[in-house]
């Protein structure tokens, strides 16, 4: 067996720039969409103001705080041909050694502060699961080698139960 | 915890027809191929006289067999408009309760038969290795709800360190 990450394990990998390819399949239509983008993964400090300002909104003790990072994204769609760009805050509030709250200033399925639910299997793919108001949105991530990794997304409806669409990244680092 | 499954649930789940949807991602060119297909998945005896064949090939003894079945697809491609078609024989044989070799008559990366090496984890989702001459192939299959599953395949150099395409499925089931 391969030795087990923890969170910090997780985000020490994570950090650096990404080149990514995703496709989006929006399963009602069989629909295909295609997104080229670049990531940028960087640390913050757990003092960061708004590592502090995330902790109070969801009345958790920023002393908990591990390994807090910034994504940063930067990306076309085939669809539209609309460049989306954005930046969000995540801060790991580990609950075990292998499981925790996530909380993040902008959610995937919408774009509010969002908690987030996470674990990692006995072969580290780390699994993040958030409910939203109308939806729920559940993340696989894992790391092929150092320089790959692939990551699928589900939007759910709230319930859980229906997929409305589901998205995989294939991620290579950029130097 | 869920309960855990064994090869014979995971077939059993199998069973049926399915629409896929499937992004295949070139990584060199990071380019992005659409594949829309149907599969057929059925189940075969375990004393059909193909699943007898493909023990002998691999010297394995059919009395270890647990729930062959085959596997039919039609597809089509956006990358070159091309209708692929075909079917494969399938050949479980556990060597554990939550292990063993998958046989088939025709493999992923090249069409000669292979052997693969599966396991389950502890969230069922079913890891396939498969190590041809030129290239190894991985894949992950995991279900969502008894209606879709995901499926991503990793296509690698036979040293298994570079990743050459990432294909993701998203499966469901038709009436």
């Amino acid at each position: 067996m391969v030795a087990r990450w923890d969170i910090g394990d997780f985000v020490d990998r994570t950090i650096g720039g990404w080149r990514s390819q995703r496709s989006v399949h929006h399963l009602a239509f069989a629909h295909f969409e295609a997104v080229t983008s670049t990531i940028v993964v960087s640390n913050i400090s757990p003092t960061d103001e708004r590592v502090i300002d995330l902790c109070k909104i969801y009345d958790c003790n920023p002393d908990r705080v591990v390994s807090p990072f910034q994504m940063t994204w930067n990306g076309e769609s085939d669809w539209d041909g609309e460049i989306s760009q954005g930046q969000t805050i995540l801060v790991p509030i580990p609950t075990g050694q292998y499981q925790g709250k996530l909380l993040r200033d902008q959610g995937y399925a919408e774009t509010i502060p969002a908690v987030g639910e996470y674990y990692f299997t006995e072969d580290n793919t780390f699994v993040l699961t958030t409910t939203y108001d109308r939806a729920a949105a559940e993340e696989k991530i894992w790391f092929i080698n150092d320089n790959v990794r692939c990551r699928v997304s589900l939007i759910k409806t709230s319930g859980g139960s229906g997929v409305v669409t589901a998205s995989f990244s294939s991620e290579i680092r950029q130097n």
